[in-house]
């Protein structure tokens, strides 16, 4: 496939701005071919008003057809083949291994919410039948369900150019509830995007689907993003990226005439408690070993990257220290997404070597093991220690530093290791490493950390995000905008829905999913009792 | 019993404010007895020590127990007699009736979420079960479940004296999902908010719930308002009222440093789509009849009124004008809540007055048949007529008029019926009202009120809102500002809840809820299935 760098609005291609960037190739700075156009306020405005009328169009499609259409995706993704992985890793730098792994995961979210949709019980259907007796007055007939929010604009993620992206977690759940989608395509892998929204472009074709159901929408500036969240027929906006970035766009959601939901998720620290027992055995050399794989895999680049080891002081974490940094300063160095994601590294890293009392085990950038001329987004994987009332005096210590690196704490005792854990911000998940009788006695930490996370890790390492309805990847701010909600597993699709209640409706006129008779089988709420089964009104 | 004035702060008493002010007859205009005091920002702070102090005592409380403190807040409520509806009347001026089935609805609904509680599958607890045998990687143990998402600020409504109000349902669902809750009570009802607060106090007391799971803080001021949402132990906000007031308190709690959602529900104009069917046989008296009863119940003060009748032109739409005139013109007149709701009342109708072509059939204030030394608080019915291309073409008109009052928008034909629903504001509620036939024929107008609305009510009057299961009481903005949620029926728990996932977590330190014996009997997702057997792990 030749890539042609223009937006897909609708089912068209546009090219309207006269603004150019490109992808570049983090590993060598090079621009790679064919230039793409920033989008123009009039290509957005025709993206919105062929979602409108998706919107619309979307209502009478039935659900077996919205799912069909999301296996259809996940095929045409896959039958792009190597084409695709080569294209993503020349843009990000990614290794085709950790690529393909990725659309594999991108297919499976995508088949995923097609059974979600394809079952049907999502919609949480609730039926209450009229009771016209009823003294003082009648019950009236009451049906309640989900229906689509509307038009979803959606933020690709620098550092999953597939799994939330284009085709990602965010567009897969809203399609899945019934909304269009207008993508914002991440201005560091284009061309990627690109290729998968020509997937769904042809896939909405094929499966006669509205032809405002996804449009792509290319730019590198802001004002491209801002311009999409403002825009009045946007109804929500999902988002993975920075805090800078999220908190931006959440602010201009809720300051629109009309508010409208914002689910970013912006990454957090995710913080690993090793109770003393963590260390029993050659506990030591393998929390070093693992926890070194856990910060340095993909560079770092994952939101949850374990950027805060929390110990006590003594020789078992002095010995654990050391191990942690030889393995840190044996790490070879790797290129990350881009050069806006390393010069956030950099000013991380520097912005930790500003306070006192932060110790700088293993160095980061600038190192001078780096070549020239290597596209400025190499670099080292590093290592800090502090102590608990350093980190406590220090609350830019809890910011993330988004790349291959963290900060031990140490602290004197435990009632300090409590006090670390009651000022952590909002996470996304949070790690306690000790023995069965340490963690029996520790339920006011476990408490506390369930208090600020999403998702609360026993004895593991908190990298590796399963998709499943079990999953929560989400967690009190600043993880993210909003914690009732997750961006992973089977409930993110409840992001994109609102209920509607009918009252006294005619039965053709209502929704197969609050018939009477149940004509898709799904689990409902009839009159106060969960039941698959159809009822006849009495 | 008698009133003190003073706020409940954890259990205690507390009245450090210099600021004074007084509950009012509204029939009147005399301060009622005992003066309260202004909260200050130190009793606010003590508020929400208690509160973050019962957040993590509440943790350990089990359900059943929850269950019954909410009972036994109603069998208090009850216990008070007449006492509270008297104090309740002579503040609103609402009727004994009216209050009496007021505080049934208020019972009522804590005994709901009780059940809820009780039954306890609202947590939407999730298992998925470890595969430590899986390909590439192992699956670890992942369960799911809502918690409490922490301190809930509930406030007040002016016009609900009970169920909206101290024990109403914003506070009731909150307690139910396992939150403290700061209450500010209404200002205007200072002495009823003061009643339920005695009665929540001694529950709390008697049930050993945590001193601080409610606090109510009396005031008057914004500046209390803003101070309680601005705190940063606060989760949430519940709010019914006005749309500038639910806006500014969203306004607030998005620009805090860590944005916390609020759930304002603040009225909307309950649009009524008169197709000429409608007129058929002795419609239009029976329309006339149906509409001003619902248009003037209490004195025109629910937030479902129908403040907007839509008609096609005609004689039929003439001679249902007609009568209604008659009976709007026939109404007595009825004090409302307090000052600033009738004045609100008046400014609303001079809006109205101010727009060409806008025809004031029967005139509400200034009224000459009120008497002197009501309290300025009476007010009469009023209706206004105007064409459909006029109120397309001033906005305003789509604004609530908070009072006994409608705006029939005659159209000339079905296309500009179908203009006037594209253009409504997000609503409560949407009706149409029409023959079978008719309805058929207008599926196009049924998908674009369901658009806006967040119950769409067939051949029925809005008011009237049934607590269960399938209501849905919200909508798109501006009727609230979280479309997503509903503040009437069992679902209004969700609101003050957020998910939490553990990984590989031992079951002893697991809530019940997660446990794989299932101890709770609640429905749950067990690797993919509905179930509410208990499971040994294999």
């Amino acid at each position: 496939m030749d890539l042609h760098g223009n937006h897909i609005v609708g089912a068209e291609e546009s090219a309207d701005g006269r603004e150019e960037f490109f992808g570049v190739d983090p590993a060598t700075g090079r621009d790679l071919a064919p230039p793409f156009v920033e989008a123009t306020q009039s290509e957005i405005d025709r993206a919105f008003v062929a979602a409108d009328e998706a919107h619309r169009e979307l209502k009478q499609v039935p659900s077996a057809k919205r799912a069909d259409f999301l296996d259809a995706i996940a095929a045409g993704i896959e039958a792009l083949g190597d084409e695709l992985l080569e294209r993503a890793s020349l843009e990000t730098a990614l290794p085709l291994p950790r690529l393909a792994s990725e659309r594999g995961r991108t297919c499976a979210q995508l088949r995923m919410f097609a059974e979600t949709v394809r079952e049907g019980s999502w919609v949480e259907a609730s039926i209450d039948h009229a009771q016209p007796d009823r003294k003082p007055i009648p019950k009236p007939d009451l049906r309640r369900m989900l229906i689509p929010i509307g038009p979803v604009v959606v933020f690709g993620a620098s550092n999953f150019p597939l799994a939330f992206s284009v085709a990602g977690g965010d567009t897969a759940s809203a399609l899945a509830a019934g909304c269009p989608v207008v993508v914002k395509g991440h201005p560091n892998h284009p061309g990627t995007s690109e290729y998968v929204g020509e997937v769904i472009r042809a896939t909405i074709s094929e499966c006669r689907m509205p032809s405002g159901t996804l449009s792509l929408i290319q730019g590198k500036s802001i004002e491209t993003g801002v311009a999409l969240v403002k825009h009045p027929s946007a109804r929500a906006v999902g988002f993975t990226g920075s805090l800078a970035g999220g908190r931006a766009l959440f602010d201009v959601a809720t300051a629109r005439p009309e508010p409208i939901p914002v689910y970013a998720e912006m990454g957090s620290t995710n913080p690993v408690f090793l109770l003393p027992s963590a260390f029993d055995g050659d506990g030591a050399t393998s929390l070093a070993a693992g926890l070194h794989q856990s910060v340095t895999l993909g560079v770092g680049q994952f939101c949850t990257n374990p950027g805060l080891i929390i110990a006590m002081k003594g020789a078992s974490t002095d010995s654990f220290l050391t191990k942690l940094g030889d393995l840190m300063s044996g790490t070879p160095a790797g290129t990350m997404l881009h050069s806006g994601i390393r010069f956030g590294y950099e000013d991380g890293l520097a912005r930790m070597r500003h306070i006192d009392d932060v110790e700088e085990k293993v160095q980061g950038v600038p190192y001078s093991g780096l070549a020239e001329g290597d596209g400025r987004c190499q670099v080292h994987a590093s290592l800090f220690s502090t102590d608990a009332e350093t980190w406590l005096c220090n609350p830019v210590l809890a910011d993330e530093v988004f790349g291959p690196t963290t900060l031990v704490i140490q602290c004197e005792d435990e009632s300090q290791m409590q006090l670390v854990a009651e000022n952590l911000p909002g996470q996304l998940t949070a790690t306690i490493r000790g023995s069965v009788a340490e963690l029996r006695a520790k339920r006011e930490l476990l408490a506390t950390i369930e208090d600020v996370a999403g998702r609360v890790i026993l004895n593991g390492f908190p990298t590796g995000v399963e998709v499943c309805a079990s999953m929560q990847h989400g967690g009190p701010y600043p993880a993210t905008t909003d914690t009732r909600t997750t961006s992973v597993g089977n409930a993110a699709i409840q992001r994109f829905a609102r209920p509607v209640c009918y009252q006294d409706m005619l039965t053709e006129l209502l929704p197969d999913a609050l018939k009477d008779e149940n004509p898709l089988g799904i689990l409902r709420i009839v009159d106060g009792r969960k039941t698959r089964e159809g009822k006849v009104k009495t």
